[in-house]
């Protein structure tokens, strides 16, 4: 596969579904994922694996059990493997998932949200 | 170690010099690192392993031996394993790195541009 340079709002031009991580690009065994997010997720944790989360347009909050942070354009976090966590967002937002290939999105919560299988964009 | 958020501008600040990466995050075995950069690189590859490239301020250029890929911010790349590629920027970049742990800048070149070792930021 040809060397090609991705664009984030390109890829974001791509699709309109919420909660639903799309794959835009592979390093080894890692996938980066473009997700649109608003509203309040399911609580979960990944037992397997940390998750990146990289802020690209707007801003969320990321709940954990014992207080929360105000992640805005430009501003990333690490949620460690077993770490529950429940992204927020008062209004759309766009951030860039990074995670081992084959992750969940909502982990060993399960339940509607779930993406059964991440498609590339 | 508590979640913490990360934010870019706040890293970049901590730093001056140019051609060498500062590591911000760790996500499992893999590292994001911090860098500037301003004029040429050397040409090498990274036998063992994939490397992204995602601009975060202004713009470089990726040479390929075939081409080169223009990238501004909001744009990344995935550099194979075994390509060899050279960044070069007419005017100082910032990029994040993400790529294993212990993967040297200069790859299979080393060289007087070579970090021995990253450090965190």
């Amino acid at each position: 596969m040809p060397v090609e340079k991705v664009s984030f709002s390109e890829k974001l031009a791509h699709f309109q579904q919420q909660w639903s991580p799309k794959i835009i690009a592979q390093m080894n065994d890692v996938h980066f994922k473009l997700a649109k997010i608003e509203g309040k997720f399911v609580w979960h944790s990944h037992p397997e694996t940390d998750e990146v989360f990289i802020v690209l347009q707007g801003s969320f909050e990321m709940q954990l059990r014992d207080r929360a942070l105000h992640l805005k354009e430009g501003e990333m976090c690490v949620i460690p493997k077993g770490v529950e966590h429940r992204p927020v967002a008062a209004e759309e937002c766009a951030v860039l998932l990074v995670e081992p290939a084959g992750t969940v999105n909502t982990g060993d919560a399960g339940g509607d949200l779930t993406s059964a299988h991440d498609e590339w964009v």
